[in-house]
């Protein structure tokens, strides 16, 4: 009886055929929505989705969720030739074979949802350009910070504004890290461990605590909001992984959350562009986003601040965001909405500011020998590069270490200064003897 | 030159036109966006926008943004008798004419956007099934929560979700009033007085701080999510205008703020759903939207809590939201979305939870005189209603008033109960002689 009252409620109902290329977490989550959701998103999409083929590295593991007719396979050709297959699911991460398989898809005239943000970062204009050359699309809402629907915000929701400013906690394990240190005095190195046997971060973490995969989401939503193409390497980027629990601690006492911020912000007519540690007012709502959320803050010149948060990443939160690019489909959005997204990228690329010229306060901690005029040959040093100090303190809440080592930490909160000039001060800041080990440099959100 | 690269970029030439009926804070804020945005909303529409002509109720009056060809009237005939316009933007507030003009235009073959919460509230179902029936969409981002884009959030990006709770800070104006009094120690009157010579609040604003906006509200997001039209009667409502600052004051004492939190919540298969007064636990992100932001918090199976703030009012915030929805028109967006909502609003309605059985904590304030066994008195009908009480206090921060009067002010935090229980003992509480004036009893969320 419902399946029928279902039914009438469809204007279409040629079903809507799609196949899964890789069976991982999010791939499974797809499928549970498909099975947990079937009937009503029939009805929203306005006809059925049929989870028609699933290729997979290895057929014969037994598999949660999937439905009982799909076929299942190790060979991307039983998609690639069946052409009742409209849509392609490619949830494959990583450059290759996923780059081969999206141009295999798009050229056999297959459509395309991914959740691959790599990929995107990579090649995605040029994808771009064969799906639009073939009249196909391409549907990525959960390559960018999972379930918070941030790219139709800034392809549609937002699209009357001129875009000022974006800011935003865009990887979940790096927040995670963060707010566990802070939370329960713990070092880096610990919470990694803990993190990794959790789940919450890769066997190989490096992509996201050094700020490549912050990165790679910046630079796709910066694309979009400002047509402007950035290399990771344009980006002033700095990871979490050579932050101390006293740099947490110490900002908390100056009123501030150390967060791995990522920030795309119009400036004078160039991008000022960066993926950094930054210490953020703790009452700002940015600072607020702990363990392994995301949020997006997103400024426009009409809509004012808007801000998004949710889960970034996560088996269904991530399924959410490619079963509405799936409805979108089915509802013919995709194609109008893929246009007007190649269009928008045409318009003139806003400049993006040399990294030099990147103009904060800045946090500076250093690991310095415990003895005299320590201070005064930092500060000649800093004033001799016009870096102005607002405050310095010499702080050690884990004593135990620097007492052994006979060293001890001093941090420097400047005033507003360029990246350039302490840059500069750091080539003559290492040459100092009284200072041991790595410093730190963070910029300081207001 | 730009003029022209912009044309190159554009698939379809020709333009859509439109016109604004009302031309006040919102009517010249779209006119200010198609004025300087314009060459950039072209592209991304496709198609230049025009805005071919307005409709005001005093022509004469010299008007802001206004672009040079365009035609004023005070005639809605100009625009009924124009074939040329395809979408009408209708800016007029209130029930009457408003719901005469969208039958009017619909029937008259025009595509409508609004951002009249009122009337959608009060005869939307009858309007989008005219709508339907002529093949005509109507689009209503800008009715809920201004620029948020709360409404495609429901409608589209959460759309594989089954929505479990929407919990939101709906009304801007109750929210600035309840900020102020707590940052700046005032009273509601004098608030409110500041608020009205600011234009945050209006000459009469009655529907805004007594609930009756934000339940309008939410009624509309709750029909979308849960497929339930919910009269205004079914709804727990309760507005800020009862509440004094020493309620603030002690909340915060006990961790909490106080908020007009709209509701609406699965619960067992029915909707609970309410708009009050509610204390929040302040490290919540929900307690800590301040001055006329919005909020709305969305709870969905799969993609977990996601949460949208920004502006929920005001000239350019709610033209963006305006503005997205006539690019949706131009785009041809509009009229699969607007199918999708409509065949999911056909899906069986979530059943409503009769208002006695809503299960919460609550904070009850008593204005009690000041003598022994007031408090055994109120305990013992509290208690024969089955209501635990989990707190009690007797606090006087502004005791002025009391002293003058022989009172003390009684708060008392119970344990989980029912709104029924609670009724049932106010009808005795009112009877008991040594509670004054009125008392306050509000909910705490969890």
């Amino acid at each position: 009886m419902k399946a029928l009252a279902a039914e009438t409620l469809m204007t279409n109902a040629s079903a809507l055929n799609i196949a899964l290329i890789g069976y991982g977490t999010v791939g499974s989550g797809v499928a549970r929505i498909l099975a947990t959701q079937g009937e009503s998103l029939a009805v929203r999409a306005g006809r059925p989705i049929n989870l028609r083929r699933v290729v997979v590295r290895d057929a014969s593991k037994a598999r949660e969720y999937m439905p009982a007719g799909t076929e299942v396979s190790t060979d991307i050709n039983s998609v690639l030739n069946d052409a009742d297959i409209q849509l392609v699911v490619q949830l494959v991460g990583g450059i290759d074979p996923a780059h081969d398989y999206m141009q295999k898809f798009l050229l056999a005239g297959k459509d395309i949802v991914t959740a691959n943000k790599a990929l995107l970062y990579q090649h995605g204009e040029s994808l771009f350009q064969l799906a639009a050359k073939h009249d196909r699309t391409i549907g990525f809402e959960a390559a960018v910070a999972g379930g918070i629907p941030i790219i139709s915000a800034v392809t549609q929701a937002l699209t009357a504004n001129q875009i000022l400013s974006i800011e935003a906690i865009l990887n979940g394990t790096s927040n995670f890290i963060l707010t566990q240190m802070l939370d329960h005095d713990q070092t880096y190195d610990d919470v990694l461990k803990e993190a990794q046997a959790l789940g919450y971060a890769e066997a190989d973490p490096a992509m996201d605590v050094d700020g490549t995969d912050a990165a790679q989401k910046l630079s796709i939503l910066t694309q979009l909001a400002f047509s402007t193409r950035v290399p990771l390497e344009s980006i002033v980027r700095q990871g979490i992984d050579s932050l101390e629990l006293l740099d947490l601690q110490v900002a908390a006492e100056l009123g501030y959350k150390i967060k791995l911020l990522a920030t795309s912000r119009l400036h004078d007519g160039r991008l000022e562009i960066s993926v950094q540690p930054t210490l953020i007012r703790s009452d700002r709502t940015i600072a607020q986003i702990d363990g392994a959320d995301n949020i997006v803050a997103v400024e426009g010149d009409a809509v004012g601040l808007t801000t998004f948060s949710g889960a970034g990443a996560g088996q269904l939160p991530t399924a959410s965001a490619v079963m509405a690019d799936i409805i979108d489909y089915a509802v013919g959005r995709t194609k109008l909405t893929f246009q007007s997204i190649l269009r928008s990228m045409k318009q003139p690329a806003v400049p993006i500011q040399p990294q030099e010229e990147l103009s904060r306060r800045y946090y500076l901690r250093f690991t310095v020998e415990d003895r005299a005029h320590v201070v005064a040959d930092i500060a000649d040093i800093l004033g001799r590069h016009e870096i102005s100090i607002s405050s310095m303190r010499q702080d050690e809440p884990s004593c135990e270490a620097t007492a052994a080592t006979g060293t001890a930490r001093l941090v420097i909160m400047t005033h507003q200064t360029t990246e350039g000039r302490l840059r500069a001060a750091d080539s003559e800041l290492t040459k100092l003897a009284c200072i041991q080990g790595k410093s730190i440099r963070l910029p300081v959100a207001d």
